[in-house]
């Protein structure tokens, strides 16, 4: 069992709606130094047996097939750092 | 000028049809190896400035305020690992 992730965000060209109305009410809330906003999906896939290079290679063709739109979406795939691990409310992870 | 990434997932114990929704759809596209799904949002977020300590605090309060709605959902606030850097589709990212 392991755990890969899935990242699906608008390709940088297509507009995005939702980022700008978050953009607009990031600076009605006071954070001003938000200067862009962009909103995309995460998927948590959970597969049996480890995250191998076949595996992601699997996942990244279901990403495209079923996860994503090519036409104006890029996706990621990547093993999941922890597998298990639960996000915590305001955690703050460091990522090199 | 940095990225910063907040990822918002529901809650463990939260019902997550959509994230079902597509699990049903892996299995009837023949990707019998993947065993759960949970579906979530990606803001990558542009800051004015580094995204040092004081930076990843202050986004981690909007999103608690803004992002996340923290009855059924967590956060995770991360500095992007690569600020600039754009998905490509099908990339494959190892993280260790």
């Amino acid at each position: 069992m392991a755990r890969v992730i899935v990242d699906v965000m608008l390709k940088p060209e297509i507009h995005d709606p939702q980022g700008e109305a978050v953009l607009g009410a990031c600076h009605r809330l006071g954070f001003g130094q938000v200067s862009g906003v962009r909103q995309g999906k995460r998927f948590e896939i959970e597969i049996d047996g480890p995250a191998g290079e076949a595996s992601l290679a699997a996942i990244a063709g279901l990403a495209g097939e079923l996860l994503a739109n090519p036409v104006i979406e890029d996706f990621s795939v990547h093993a999941a750092e922890l597998p298990g691990r639960r996000h915590s409310p305001g955690s703050l992870r460091a990522c090199g």
